[in-house]
């Protein structure tokens, strides 16, 4: 089955990319945009029937590979 | 309000990324993942109180610089 997965900067955390996305909206007469923050967007399909294994498994993938805990929150969605 | 854009690959486009990432997974004892798409994922924070005008005026952002509509799909969500 299919699991989807956010991964985004912790608050706090300095967005460059983001910043610099929102500039390029305010320039593009979007005044309006306060704030852009960037982050990432996984879908995984896991060779598994039962939904709650499968997001445990992509739980543990997240821990170990998808995202830096340090700088980063994951949301299995 | 802060709107939320999903935007990935569609499909049938080649995603080298998403690749790489399957197969590291794979080589981590994840022998299971059978496919990874990665996409992008944005939170944008937009000076407008209406829900309706605030996913429209997203909507236009995506259409002129947030997704490549030759190769992207994007979801407002």
């Amino acid at each position: 089955m299919k699991i989807k997965v956010i991964v985004t900067l912790k608050n706090g955390v300095l967005d460059p990319q983001g910043k610099a996305i929102q500039q390029t909206l305010n320039g593009m007469n979007f005044g309006n945009v306060e704030d852009v923050r960037q982050g990432k967007f996984f879908e995984i399909e896991v060779k598994e029937k039962d939904e709650k294994k499968a997001k445990s498994l992509v739980d543990e993938m997240c821990k170990k590979l998808l995202a830096n805990l340090v700088i980063e929150d994951y949301k299995i969605v």
